[in-house]
């Protein structure tokens, strides 16, 4: 099995009532990651990262999506298919085809799956893997059971769990003691046993499967039907509340970390599905290229770095974002959604 | 106390598995609602609907947003504010000023709460309420024990539960049976020990209190710092993932039911809290009228309805929105989140 460490930071937090006593200025979540430690924020590996230029808008102005692909264990055949696709070239001069409404905006042949469709499919370029319907989640790790009491005997209260980041499969199996039983209905949701954080990802699972749950921004692979995978030439974005319907029956592939703007205000197709129709053509926005970081010009090398989710300031950041206590609020919610709890990620400054 | 009747229908449905005999052809959520008896669809009432006109786009297409206006015993001294402020013409020749990706559209006066403001105040109408905090809750109902008991020894199962449409006071009250457990865990979520629909409406509870919840397209009132509760006059709309946590926080007042599009394709703003800056002015869309449609003219009076929560329809809607088994879907997600369950409202065809 695949060794996958999980922190609780945010989740454990979130049956954690506010204290009476907290201050009425009380740090926001943004005013917490603000003040994290340097050593807290992980570089994105210019590999993982594509930079998408869409056509500039009506107004002149230049539009660049930056996109963070996922580490392994998870989707790493489309994430593999989808360098493959940039170097190749064949991303460039597609065009974003549907925009759905509080659902996605989807990019790729405009002939894909389209029942407008104008003319033939683009040809892929050779290399491409297809990858099983398995490959939607991973299995999980179980650690032994020493270090598993180890990390609950180290926590006898809440936020010692918090601190101690003990591991979700551990929580899971074990029936003891009280707070783990506390912890096991905090990290539950309706779509999966527990959903939380692992290398700075979103990730839902129960019994010994994990993956990627479908959050606003979260970046996807178009498919067929089934057993149709997808390549990773059609690619959509969340712009609505999370559809965690779709999770485990779609791959994910990364998230959106600068310029989600310019896919989430595009004007809404009104064909099917969103799609543009014959009529609305011009709708469609043109995709100048699309690169992975790592082969630009170094001088135009974006860098960007995301909280680890696993540092004491992700906890905090989480449990704030749970139990928000900065001026505006009156009644801190006592939990949190996972998608309500978006990854801080920043561009490294020149 | 108020008496509150809350459907079961949608959240008890989300812990049943899919079958494994289940056709390859189930129907959609949208082919169930489609199928819906005419009896089922209720009509709102021309008072609680809210006509909203803005400019024409820069193609010339005209823009209507249709706002439905929460019934009792929700948010109520708002929405006669609403109303009060709508017959006064107050909301003419204001303009949308706050887009927030993913979080919020705010319209209304363009010098309010707008750390950019190059003006004084729009003076506001007499007769508006004044709202206390209390207000953002109602109390719940508790029916007898009788009834309880009669409730769920008429469920023996998870699906007779689901039909007699039980109370989820009593559910939560009650210590017995199995499968009441097995309810209240899947009617938890993370920010209420339920969350449920009644009377059409999304909302979340615990203990004695009901609330509307923060789901995509909800509107509600933009506030100041507490103790203000805001008037009416400043509204705002969710165009990205439900952010609960801003749940008796804030008063919801009602949702858009068309025309949504036009609000979360508006450019975003690039000033603190997604405000337009004044650089930026040009952005802000200009509303030039909002009507009660019960005070239109008779032939421009729109009619909506929407889909009894307390239906059977609505139940297998639920269901069918938290285990997908239409043809594209291999894993059924077993659950929904309250926000992924948005309640069908249609226009009336004249």
């Amino acid at each position: 099995m695949i060794k996958l460490p999980i922190s609780l930071a945010a989740l454990l937090a979130l049956t954690c009532p506010a204290l009476a006593q907290d201050a009425p200025d009380a740090p926001s979540p943004v005013q917490i990651v603000a003040e994290a430690a340097r050593e807290e924020w992980v570089e994105i590996s210019g590999d993982d990262l594509l930079v998408m230029t869409l056509a500039p808008d009506d107004d002149g102005t230049e539009r660049t999506v930056v996109i963070q692909l996922m580490p392994a264990p998870f989707s790493q055949g489309w994430v593999e298919n989808i360098r493959t696709l940039a170097r190749a070239g064949w991303y460039d001069g597609i065009t974003v085809n549907r925009v759905q409404d509080n659902y996605v905006v989807q990019w790729g042949d405009s002939n894909y799956d389209n029942p407008e469709a104008d003319g033939a499919a683009k040809p892929l370029p050779e290399g491409l893997e297809v990858m099983g319907e398995a490959e939607y989640t991973v299995p999980s790790f179980v650690p032994p059971a020493s270090s598993i009491k180890r990390e609950l005997q180290g926590a006898a209260t809440m936020s010692g769990l918090i601190a101690a980041g003990a591991n979700v499969d551990a929580l899971m199996a074990e029936p003891e003691p009280a707070q783990t039983s506390e912890a096991r209905r905090a990290l539950a949701d309706r779509y999966s046993r527990f959903a939380a954080f692992t290398q700075g990802w979103p990730i839902g699972g129960r019994d010994e499967e994990f993956w990627p749950v479908h959050c606003y921004g979260m970046v996807g692979v178009g498919r067929g039907m089934s057993p149709d995978t997808g390549s990773g030439a059609e690619l959509y974005t969340v712009i609505g509340h999370a559809p965690r319907h779709l999770d485990r029956n779609i791959a994910l592939v990364g998230r959106i970390v600068e310029g989600m703007e310019h896919l989430s205000s595009l004007p809404r197709g009104s064909g099917a599905l969103g799609f543009y129709t014959t009529e609305e053509s011009a709708k469609r926005t043109p995709i100048l290229s699309v690169r992975l970081a790592s082969d630009l010009p170094e001088a135009e090398r974006p860098a960007f770095e995301f909280l680890s989710t696993e540092g004491e300031t992700f906890a905090r950041y989480a449990e704030a974002r749970a139990n928000r206590r900065d001026p505006f609020f009156i009644h801190p919610a006592g939990g949190a959604d996972i998608c309500n709890i978006p990854v801080p990620v920043r561009r490294v400054a020149d």
